[in-house]
């Protein structure tokens, strides 16, 4: 099945708002087996908006529309789709009691009652978020067309939770996907080392690449979820086996989710102590809801003075080795973890530029440290001249640190290994 | 002038990119008046970029393509592009050049140096952070055709140091931006307070907002450039005036740069203490290359024991007003300025959720207190049922609290008044 997406709103044509709602969109068709030839964006304007979807419809199977289904007069791709499908629109009376409720106590204008007009006989996919909803219906000549909201947070639980199982049933099969959550290796590394297991088309299996983590994502069609499952289980096993412990979970989040639930599971808690990433892996962790549990402390010390005062570093080893060394960060590492009682202390300190690199210590030199009350492992980024840029140094940083913790908390070494060893 | 963007890539279609590419574009066009009419994304296919093409050539006056100028098979934007308008690729030895020195020490392959063929007579756009060159050129009926490379690293610097140039060159016009920066006013309490400011055509003024913040760009146009500034200045000037001191700045980055800057002006220092916002603020500031200036010790307080032992809140006050109250935010920040010893302390304390409100202290409530040693100033954020989720209070909150540095700095007082309040 072919597939296009037209995004509507002036707003994305004049570049203030990314359109973050075709990625999303883009992904989950991707999931599920359908191939998205086109992407369009277009203003809140009829004659354009008409003349996009009769050319989508001319070359495909499925057009997906995002945004414009609000209440205000802009709002036009309910009114302009269904004209050119030949639908008229009917009120829904689910829709317009959803409707109803979310403004209930609050002044509720006739424009929001435009929004539980619906084309006749679609089915509705209701808006667990918000007020419009959006719908899928088929053409005469047997096209699909779906219309979600522009909001991310409206269009995603609307996407996942609707409009992709109205397109499953559809097509009379169930999806299954497992993405592999990889740490420490390099996509073109990977992409490599997988290579025979990326050419099947049922499952499939293909690599991602994301700030400084990568993932495999396996996918099975079938006709049952346990036949999918099945189908999936020895590709995972074949990856895991091939990857080793450079995998981190599967279907898992993110590495901070990983590390704050093994956290929770064993009972332990975890303290920071940052130079350069200066917060981020705090905010990692604290973006994590229910990280308090496990995480009660993190500093960020960016003066020499502060590491001293706070941690205990000795002047005397900032002097001799500096503030970006070993042995600054072993010490920063075991100081925060004596000070806040935690189970485990992190340390980071090292130099994310654009400023302050030198040939000794080039800019991306970092050291991660982690203390257990009894054991300090260092672990070095080496850093070099072509460095990515702060942003990407700071990430990586906290990635190495959250791995080590992860490392430790499994039981599995290489804590002191650098990652990315292996990439090309 | 109309335009279009095209962007070319496999996988943007895939969604695991999202296209921000056609948003920079979207920007800077509408930055000097272009108006863009519609954005699409294809595969890496020659047909259906052909195709694409063809029609954008039919209802604009200006396509901008991005990606597919690189090295490998898949990228043929150069040549499907230059065959539709009826040129040839030549050799641009300026470009070969650049590309030799680039990998000076490395293996460079045949194909690094397809790179180098451009369309005759193009304008050649250098690339100053990778290999590939972007061009601007005429076709026999007057239509501009500009390419640019995919990587937003390299198409950003690229668009403004030479696409925009190229084009402003043969509008014979000047663009002259200025953006007021906003916090703790709504955008829609401004639009209406400025209402008759955003209906001009030269300079406009038009409303934008992001995350916690909000901006008004004013844009003028003119033969030379100290004509555009002048046409320019009566608005900012009127816009300051009625925005008042909620403008944080005139073209500057973010309201962190501001603060950064500030402290940096009057040698002043600042220490963070955080609960809620979990480093959030720490990352902030240390996002500005430079911050270890002004900027030497943040700590994030997640548990109350950490609280008491390093910035001394007394265990009663605790169990009387609860962690989150006005009395420890205040205790924070008079503690960890105390501590650190530095000149400002901001300590900050609220529930972030999704678990842990109550009636009395629901979602979103957070206090921020700011102690210059001598006084403590707090402001509150009341929280309520609908909020916008985790995300959103951590960074309101960490915004809040750059605002409270911001006005004391400033000395414009308004510290405890609470952003937004204004806002209907």
């Amino acid at each position: 099945m072919n597939a296009e997406i037209i995004s509507v709103g002036t707003e994305l044509l004049l570049g203030h708002t990314v359109n973050t709602d075709a990625s999303f969109v883009a992904r989950e068709l991707s999931t599920i087996g359908i191939n998205l030839l086109f992407c369009g964006t277009v203003g809140d304007n009829v004659e354009r908006l008409k003349d996009t979807l009769e050319s989508a419809l001319n070359r495909s199977d499925l057009v997906i529309t995002t945004g414009g289904l609000g209440p205000t007069e802009d709002d036009l791709t309910k009114e302009t789709i269904a004209k050119a499908a030949g639908k008229k629109l009917v009120l829904d009376k689910d829709s317009l009691n959803r409707i109803e409720n979310y403004f209930k106590g609050r002044l509720m204008t006739s424009s929001q009652k435009k929004q539980a007009m619906l084309p006749e006989g679609c089915t509705v996919f209701p808006n667990d978020l918000g007020t419009a909803p959006g719908c899928g219906f088929k053409t005469e000549n047997g096209k699909i067309l779906i219309m979600l909201p522009g909001p991310p947070s409206e269009l995603l639980p609307m996407l996942k939770n609707y409009a992709i199982p109205y397109l499953m049933e559809n097509e009379k099969a169930v999806i299954v996907s497992k993405m592999v959550k990889v740490f420490g290796l390099g996509e073109a590394y990977v992409a490599e080392k997988i290579a025979d297991l990326t050419s099947g088309t049922n499952p499939t299996a293909a690599t991602y690449a994301k700030d400084s983590e990568m993932f495999v994502r396996v996918t099975a069609r079938a006709e049952s979820e346990a036949q999918a499952e099945k189908m999936c289980a020895p590709v995972v096993d074949e990856l895991k086996q091939r990857l080793g412990d450079y995998v981190y979970g599967i279907n898992v989040e993110s590495l901070e989710e990983r590390v704050v639930n093994l956290l929770g599971e064993q009972n332990m808690t975890l303290a920071t102590a940052e130079s350069c990433t200066g917060g981020l892996l705090a905010k990692r962790i604290t973006d994590i809801s229910g990280s308090s549990e496990v995480f009660h402390m993190g500093a960020v010390t960016y003066a020499n003075e502060i590491k001293t005062l706070l941690l205990g570093v000795p002047e005397d080893i900032l002097n001799k080795y500096g503030a970006v060394s070993e042995q600054t960060a072993r010490l920063m590492a075991e100081g925060i973890q004596r000070v806040s009682k935690s189970n485990l202390g992190i340390g980071i300190t090292g130099i994310a530029g654009p400023g302050g690199g030198t040939k000794e210590k080039p800019i991306g030199l970092v050291y991660i440290a982690l203390c257990d009350g009894k054991k300090t492992w260092v672990r070095k980024m080496p850093g070099s001249s072509t460095e990515k840029g702060r942003s990407h140094i700071r990430t990586l940083a906290s990635s190495n640190a959250l791995d080590m913790v992860r490392r430790y908390l499994c039981g599995i070494g290489g804590l002191e290994k650098a990652a990315y060893s292996k990439n090309s």
